[in-house]
């Protein structure tokens, strides 16, 4: 096993289209988790959801957010961050990481697309700045 | 987009090498997430833990935990799990579930080796018996 530097790190979360699994806690204490599409930008995870999904509604109570990325093939590796979420509605924000998400996990051509389904009113655009990383690869050898 | 069925469901969850990614509620309610070996046992998930870890001292403090296990290629899909935990210390149970768990994640050849790593005296055994599932396939197409 060995600890990711921050670089590594950053790779690994940019890497191909892995997705991220985002857990909040709901307002009786309960966690919930759900996988998201996301990107690093400037050291930081943005992703984005509808304003009245349950982690918007969850976020919009208390900023704290865990986040994993994992490489579930041999040796196996991960990444888990713990952070503040911060909630954007700036539609220019929006248009554009709307395109730039769906370019990552559906490629290039279909970009537009479905970049266009998700730059409406009503998603937000939510950034994650890490305040506790655990980065490790090579778990199982 | 569908919804799976309850067998679609445990044949997603008990397919390769996926890993499920666990949620719980830290003591200042803050969430923690970690990524975990699991198998599939009687329509519950089976994973196992040191019993000084974060997950497992959260567990004691409170038996609800959210899982997440997902497939990130297009057209991608993903079950999500809120639960209960259950905690077990029994030699017998860690001895049978840490070899057939190795043997999932290592393959055959390399379970013994793995599964006897984790069959020690102070690795617990979690099984999560469900309470509400979403399992949702052909998300983006």
């Amino acid at each position: 096993m060995h600890e990711m530097s921050r670089a590594e790190t950053l790779r690994f979360l940019s890497d191909g289209a892995r997705t991220a699994k985002l857990a909040t806690t709901l307002r009786d204490g309960a966690p919930h988790i759900v996988p998201v599409w996301f990107l690093i930008d400037n050291e930081r995870l943005v992703f984005m959801t509808w304003h009245e999904s349950v982690k918007a509604r969850s976020l919009r109570r208390d900023s704290r957010i865990a986040i994993c990325v994992d490489d579930d093939k041999p040796p196996f590796a991960f990444v888990a961050i713990q952070g503040r979420a911060s909630i954007s509605t700036d539609p220019g924000k929006r248009a554009r990481f709307a395109r730039l998400i769906a370019a990552r996990y559906m490629g290039p051509t279909r970009a537009e697309e479905f970049g266009a389904r998700n730059d409406i009113e009503g998603e937000l655009v939510i950034t994650v700045t890490p305040e506790r990383i655990v980065a490790r690869a090579e778990l199982a050898n």
